[in-house]
């Protein structure tokens, strides 16, 4: 399934549809409940969505990256503990709360996993859960518990789109990437608009396939295609404590050639990452900085988080205004709080086709600017402020690329603008 | 001078031109000029703003922190120059171009000095120069050269608030604190609103003395205020090209007991960080972080800075919205990301007085949601979003106290909130 440019929300929603056909040997089910938080004052119910994804046998071949947040959710410290387990075949995913650091968040987890699988005639262990929201606030225990045997009632083989869309907080459009290979299929979704800098994996992913992929080939493809793909993106530089990347694999169809298995892998979460990126909170321009001539390629990555962090960069590129001094501000700035040598006369920055800094300074004109600012405007994923942006029209990023002079290694990192949609969203986030 | 609550625009300027008598020894001026740029496709003329500081002798004793940006502004790698030089005795400074990477900048810079030495009958060796304002563009070298005869003839001893006033960008307000000590007085101004975060130096400083202090005392205890002050801010985490703190002490007065006098530059230093915090683009909350339980100094400031420079953290303080999740993740995330061992049940947060997590969990309920909105409600520098904010009118904070229960060093770190006023602010800048 390629990306493509969609002209409605309809067709996007269609494709999506058709690219979620689940591989063989999983079913999912989706339901929403109301509740109303022990910690808000409010008497308007909230609306949580329930993800289930069920394998049809245990998978021992599973993958599971997980965010290095220091003080993580209780789903993180349930899946520690299960990276080593024999098997897994299942998933609970919520929206609304994180389930972060309650006095009771990790047994409130094992909890609704028991009745679960109580429902599900399995043992709990098998299961794992997964939480996207507020954090702080306690799951509503009891009605996600009543809720499960409707949504396990619910469960069969309606396109993974219904998990996309079900798994969204602040998403304004559902994450899903298809790619089908010889006769077996790799299918992802993805959830995460805000609190996005992840460090080990995006916010909630989950990747199901029916190859035949030895669990130790997986794990290791799976770890490089989240260092090269969630691992090079950021929002707004919050890591979170939620992070999670489920990988699972059914074995149904014949082994893949581990090569062509890996590139597909690395493929789907580098565009399920661009996606989180392209629907970040209020963005209006994807910020693609290549990072050259570093000593390291963590140097690299680092310097290119750094640009696309600043929230002066950020800013500029919203008012698609080509303020280029605030990108060689920010290269100096973390070259300078990090003892990284840079002599200014190697340093090369070009935005688009256009090379605005080398030999030490800024080559700037009237009709350069121009052009910039003709480029950031045909950059923009929309045109005016007016409308929710419900798909995304296309796939064009500003492209910024940085030579630093020093060495051989690049990398290449995603970010957004900062827009006055992203504070509101984020200042109004729990009301 | 202490600070106080100002009930108008107009008390609030008058405070400030008396404590802005000059010490024994300075003149000052100020004056403008309009200038279309080279590089700008706008017929529209930009107004510059030029202040020009002079002690009557040249000074011995004069003390400089530069900012550590790796790409810094032409006025930086000349004031590098002028470090060990005999003496200083004036600068130049103006706003609107702050002089960065342009092909001719450290020349340009030192062709209008050589015009102002010329003007004033002095070697253009004990004349600095400061910028701030948009990085890249060329400074306007003629029109500021015609300009110099009309400015040196407004040398007098006018109050420190109009050097305040002349050297605004985006500030909202000046910034000016005067200490008087014994028979002397030390009376600095700042500048800054955006691109701060400081290391070194915040944007622009200048503080001025009458007493007599020795060079490598001045230096020593301008090196301490600093750290202590200008280097614990942060507006937006973007360190500048261009950041100076330039302290002169003319002599004129006794030799000051040191103690007293560096506890005096320290406070001084402290109130201008703490108003440029105040006066950040579109702020309308200071957020007063202090971590303690940590291993170094440097390790709570950093970790302090983290939460500070959280974009999900600010923007929910400027909704009003008590998301103490936020704070506990970006505390998680920074230990995460730098191998810093916190176990979450020895982790500790309050907000105002309100402790929200210990022991591994936080402690919230409806009532102390309440209390904390009101909390945040009631420390907003400006209750409704309709004014622009032309003085502060108080000098709360929001206070959040962060145990890592890990040691037992500490730091407080200011910070600001996000609000579409500042995307705006930054959208539009050069327009």
């Amino acid at each position: 399934m390629r990306m493509q440019e969609y002209s409605s929300r309809q067709q996007h929603r269609q494709t999506l549809r058709e690219g979620g056909r689940l591989p063989d040997g999983f079913q999912i089910a989706v339901s929403s409940l109301q509740f109303v938080p022990e910690e808000r004052p409010s008497t308007n119910p909230f609306t949580m969505n329930l993800s289930l994804i069920l394998a049809d046998e245990p998978c021992t071949s599973f993958g599971l990256s997980l965010t290095k947040n220091r003080i993580p959710g209780a789903p993180i410290t349930r899946a520690r503990a299960v990276l080593n387990a024999e098997s897994l075949q299942g998933i609970l995913i919520n929206n609304r709360v994180a389930n972060v650091c309650t006095e009771t968040g990790v047994e409130d987890a094992g909890d609704i996993l028991a009745h679960l699988g109580a429902e599900l005639g399995l043992d709990s262990s098998v299961l794992l859960s997964s939480s996207t929201g507020i954090i702080g606030w306690r799951l509503p225990v009891e009605p996600m518990k009543a809720a499960l045997p409707g949504l396990v009632a619910q469960l069969g083989h309606d396109s993974m789109l219904a998990v996309a869309e079900s798994i969204m907080t602040t998403d304004s459009f559902p994450k899903l990437r298809r790619i089908e290979l010889g006769g077996g299929s790799i299918v992802g979704v993805a959830k995460g608009a805000g609190m996005i800098e992840p460090n080990m994996a995006t916010m909630l992913a989950f990747i199901l396939t029916d190859f035949d992929v030895p669990r130790e080939v997986l794990r290791e493809e799976l770890a490089a295609a989240v260092s090269a793909s969630f691992n090079r993106i950021s929002v707004d530089g919050d890591q979170s404590t939620s992070d999670m990347v489920v990988a699972l694999a059914s074995g149904r169809r014949q082994r893949p050639d581990p090569r062509e298995f890996g590139e597909a892998l690395r493929l789907i979460c580098r565009q399920l990452a661009e996606d989180v990126v392209r629907n970040g909170e209020g963005t209006r321009h994807v910020l693609r900085t290549t990072v050259s001539g570093a000593e390291s390629e963590l140097q690299a990555v680092a310097v290119a988080k750094a640009v696309v962090n600043s929230p002066l960069v950020k800013t500029a590129l919203y008012g698609n205004d080509p303020n280029v001094g605030r990108i060689i501000a920010a290269v100096g700035d973390y070259c300078g709080n990090h003892d990284i040598a840079i002599d200014s006369h190697n340093v090369k920055l070009s935005i688009g086709e256009e090379s605005v800094f080398f030999a030490g300074s800024f080559h700037l004109d009237k009709a350069k600017e121009l052009r910039l600012s003709h480029y950031l405007q045909s950059t923009e994923l929309l045109p005016d402020n007016t409308a929710g942006l419900e798909y995304p029209p296309h796939e064009m990023c500003v492209e910024v690329v940085i030579d630093l002079g020093l060495g051989s290694a690049a990398a290449t990192v995603y970010g957004s603008d900062l827009s006055d949609e992203y504070v509101r969203i984020n200042a109004d986030y729990r009301t």
